[in-house]
């Protein structure tokens, strides 16, 4: 069993805590999304009794989103969400605005804030040039937080984009601060993992190949998922079901249906097209099944995936990229790694997130309470079930 | 030639037009998407100097639509569009909501109003219910309105919820205040078409048929459009490429490319389930391509057909609807009903549309100002084009 | 860890083998996807040194199915396959043939075989009446089958339909015959699981609600793949990684990136459209993620469910059907039961497959001869991980 | 009224035939598809008694097409049909084989073709090269061919390739031998549009911006139909509606639904990766709904477009191609001429196509042969309808 050390760096876990390592890949350095270089992750939290809620933002870039975008893809695995800007994400096949995620009735706020955003970066937006597409991904974090209070506001979308850099906080923070992961505290999560993509070193005749142009090489892919998902008894964890387990220690676990969500973001700095993202981020339906989900019918399962490796300019005045974009048949490396690094994502945000009391007294616990020591507790549940 | 008398009802539209009739079915009495009995449409219009905006209801039925869910569907036919709630009624294929009209930085606005809407119909919502999926479709009225003063309010969306019924205004209403077609002053149109649907009489056995059960009926087809598409020099009316001599008209034409859109909304009391409403959406691409549009790169022209003929119950606390559908042989006098109606409410919505002075002194002329006879018009030019 | 005593039916099982039964659900009491009721399974099986291949067909009811359409839809996970049919299903919503299953190559082939069954059953088919559309899914079994043979003719597709029955012959057998899979031998696997669909017994006002109409009831949900997908070392066999110990025991494993693929078929008679079908459908992929395949480049993933709880008929002289479909919010039973039965089917497969010996020497060994044991397996492999 | 001298280049329209231009844009030398560099279109023709189909190919380049395999996307206008191919075109956005065309009972048996092809080409296909994604669009002939018949062979595919060329028959040849189109004789059809794509020629600031890299240019759109679709009454030509007046003119019109399709295929020199592709494919739907067509249940509508501007290699032992794609604001004369070319295409169909008798006295009548003199006849309607 393969454990990797833990470090939520500022975040919320407990110190120490040593948790599976999904998959055979190599984590990047901060084991998270912004392994992909230039990559950054902002968070406002709002913990304050019943309002427990937030707002989180990814950048693609340091530079501005509208006039140099990056090509991006998405895919629905079950589409009961509330998300806004897919339509456009798959026309296009490029992000346009920072990707923001919050709460399901915040959508529209926080949508209108990207939009004031954009017009304060470029007056024109609107007018003489196009509209911009708001992308604004959400959850229903309506068990612990008062979403009908309408708590989220445009000072908070600007405050998490003010915050955003390369240390990312997990757990019960930014949009993630409400969220509820079987039945437990969610929210959260990031991960990522290395791949070295190879090649043939020589054509089918025999002549040795030069290195460049061959679409080879070492690339990074980052996940960060919001997990405001799934059903308790079905919790599995680097493949042991500890799920029925953990619903003994736990009295009075409600019987509804589920009612949540996950949002999946991909980050890689591999050079993909849109219709190579769009196959990139299906794979992270794959690293979802394997915590236990069926992708349940009230559960919007939504995967969004991006490439830092070039950028489209918004208007024709400057040059097209011209990159050469990987091969399909080495693709697999990228897959596996999309896969492994939501699951280890999702692993990240049940262990990272503290317990939280919410409104009208609900709370929910923190899987690092139940579960402080995973190895330990692994081995036991593994031998009992012998 | 044949054209049919037009009344606007206590609308914009010059009176004593006599306008093409797109096609041989019939059209309804009002010739307009309420047409379908339950059907209502309501408009809150913004018109004040820079502020030329609004926001259009259509309702399915007379009643709740959060508990009693019409089946729906979507064709994306360019996704250059910001339109809200899309991702869960291609899954779901039912409504929650009034579908809103409205521009597209009003968008955030409107969806939070239908969220709040709903909050204080059912106070669960969120909480022990699910959320619901706010649906708002947009097109960018930027030209004529201040689209950066973000006029639209809650207030709005309720006054024109409020407004709602049978009579359907057209042209610069509602969230057609601001819309351009054709680079004339366009906004809301509506049409309707009758279409019988006959099955065989009699088995292939040659034993007679009962009337019940074999989907035959007469059924309705209404379309109502939020026009703000086109470049003058395609515009074709009923076959005719009017819009070279048009545009000789109008001095001084911008050359931008086009940055419009089209909603194009289908009702029907045929009993139709999502996956045929769906194939029904894809018709108004029909409708639309012979105005002269070839759906323009930043076009957002997006189609939602739904049915009237069975609703779908919140929970399931009450029956299922056990209705015979539509035999899938039958539907293309729907699908032609579908194209005709689309066709004839673009038609509608650039005769009715008055002529409109917005923002930083731009204006779009009305179509009926310099076309006030259609048939000699097209008598002309038909010669001429000889 | 709950297993359960395994039984091909007549298939090529090593007999007495206990094997994990995947989640909580009960199996139906054969295991199969004929504990649907009414559908059949047949297989033609081509062995002979290097032709190593066949067919299977899958009959959704004894009827015609070009009289009498079954509902069905297709999710194509990953689509790197050739599969012929899926146009038409996506659009229409219904089978017309018995379901093929074969080799890459013999598409064309088997698809001339259904059009020239359906022509002998309906003389006008393609003249007076329309053309058929042919359901013909495959897998490359090229490793082990000469497949530049061509050696499947219509006679086999003919004798697969004369073979079928309740009793589904597992493994090496019909169009497994030749495939492999985590580069052991794999095949043809089937499963079943019931689910009892329990909806509110009061209305929201406490009234006590009428079992009929409410879409609550015991289903029935079957799964018969062609596993021919999967690397080794990703094998994981209910939650358990065995794959790098299994490949430690097998020397010389080819280091190709997978060239594989599997098809999913899902039967119930749970009245379901053809829009839930799909969602029904795609919930094989969780099922198959569990395996250890991540959906890889080149591995043509798809599924098809249908429902046999009514039929659509050919032409509008008979009633349509009037049936209450499941209420959508009680579906995550027959969610679980696609993934869990996906699952185990392809469990069935590994073990029931006999190793086979093909073309130039390739082989392909069986698992049932690496593990002859599971638990004793699974209770040693987990022990050392820990 | 534009009209262009029309030359079916060796093919069977009347001579000297004056037909509508349709649109603005300029044709290419040919007015065909193989305007654009390297395209090739060869036929098969079969034509005896009631045998009247055919095989008909189009090659987007003169070399390997698995080895240098050009980018391609579908558009499902609407998906009754039994063309094979299509999920793996999705999937990867690319051709692996000659386009072949034919009758919908031959599609197995030409995908077998291709099959062999690519084995004779690769003697790897199958084994350690994956499989040939073979990619045949069907219409259904059965009116005037004995399609029962299975009259087409693995030789008429091959003669189709053998006769592949720069010069286009149009009408009663290849696959459209047998074709009905509004209830006349239809067929093979093509032409094109040349379109200059021009970019700003200053940046933002005003700096003058450099020729290269901008995407600008000048290119070409070519499509080849197979029109097999439509109803006599609603038969549009340049958007004059001719139908109702023809169908007085033949007596004894079949009153039955409409069974055809048709199959556009759009090639470009323009660089457009499959994402943008698959938007140019879309538009043929506007070109057919121009021609009278709102896409009829059962009729297969079916778009494939692809670019020779790059190639993709099979394996990654060569360099991929570094191109820069046309910017995407750029697309609109594309979309234009794509729209234009495929309803010119399917005037050249129409007029280029010579009566046909068929199996059982059955018979098509030539457009060409109801209406020598397209602008006399225009004139003379045009004046009636007034």
């Amino acid at each position: 069993m393969s454990t990797t050390a833990f470090d939520t760096t500022a975040g919320t876990a407990p110190r120490g805590a040593v948790l599976p390592h999904v998959g055979d890949l190599p984590a990047g350095p901060r084991n998270a999304i912004t392994d992909v270089a230039g990559v950054t992750v902002g968070h406002a939290t709002l913990a304050d009794g019943p309002v427990q809620t937030g707002v989180t933002v990814v950048n693609a870039h340091a530079g501005d989103p509208f006039t140099d975008k990056v090509p991006a893809a998405v895919a629905v695995i079950n589409g009961f969400g509330k998300s806004v800007g897919l339509v456009q994400v798959e026309e296009l096949g490029v992000l346009e605005t920072p990707i923001a995620l919050t709460n399901t009735f915040a959508v529209g706020t926080v949508a209108t804030a990207q939009i004031r955003q954009c017009v304060l970066n470029h007056a024109g937006t609107g007018r003489d040039l196009p509209t911009v597409n708001p992308l604004v991904f959400e959850c229903n974090d309506g068990f612990l937080n008062d979403i009908q209070g309408l708590a989220v506001t445009d000072a908070h979308y600007r405050a998490a984009c003010d915050a955003a850099g390369e240390d990312v906080q997990q757990g019960a923070v930014g949009a993630g601060r409400g969220m509820s992961s079987f039945q437990l505290k969610g929210g959260i999560g990031t991960a990522s993992r290395r791949v070295s993509l190879s090649g043939p070193t020589r054509k089918e005749d025999g002549t040795p190949l030069p290195a460049e142009g061959t679409a080879a090489g070492d690339y990074t892919v980052g996940a960060l998922v919001l997990a405001n998902f799934g059903k308790l008894p079905n919790l599995t964890i680097d493949g042991l079901r500890v799920g029925p387990t953990l619903a003994m220690k736990l009295a009075g676990l409600e019987q509804d249906p589920e009612k949540g969500s996950i949002i999946m973001l991909l980050a890689t700095d591999a050079p993909l097209d849109a219709r190579q993202l769009r196959r990139l981020a299906s794979r992270a339906g794959a690293g979802l099944a394997r915590t236990g989900s069926v992708y349940g019918h009230g559960s919007g399962d939504i995967a969004l995936a991006f490439s830092t490796a070039y950028t489209l300019p918004h208007l024709p005045d400057r040059p097209m990229p011209t990159v050469a974009m990987v091969h399909e048949t080495l693709l697999d490396g990228l897959f596996q790694a999309a896969a492994d690094s939501v699951e280890q994502a999702i692993i990240h945000a049940l262990w990272s997130a503290e317990s939280v009391q919410g409104r009208d007294g609900h709370v929910r616990p923190a899987l690092a309470d139940l579960v402080p020591d995973w190895a330990a507790f692994a081995r036991r549940l593994s031998g009992s079930l012998q």
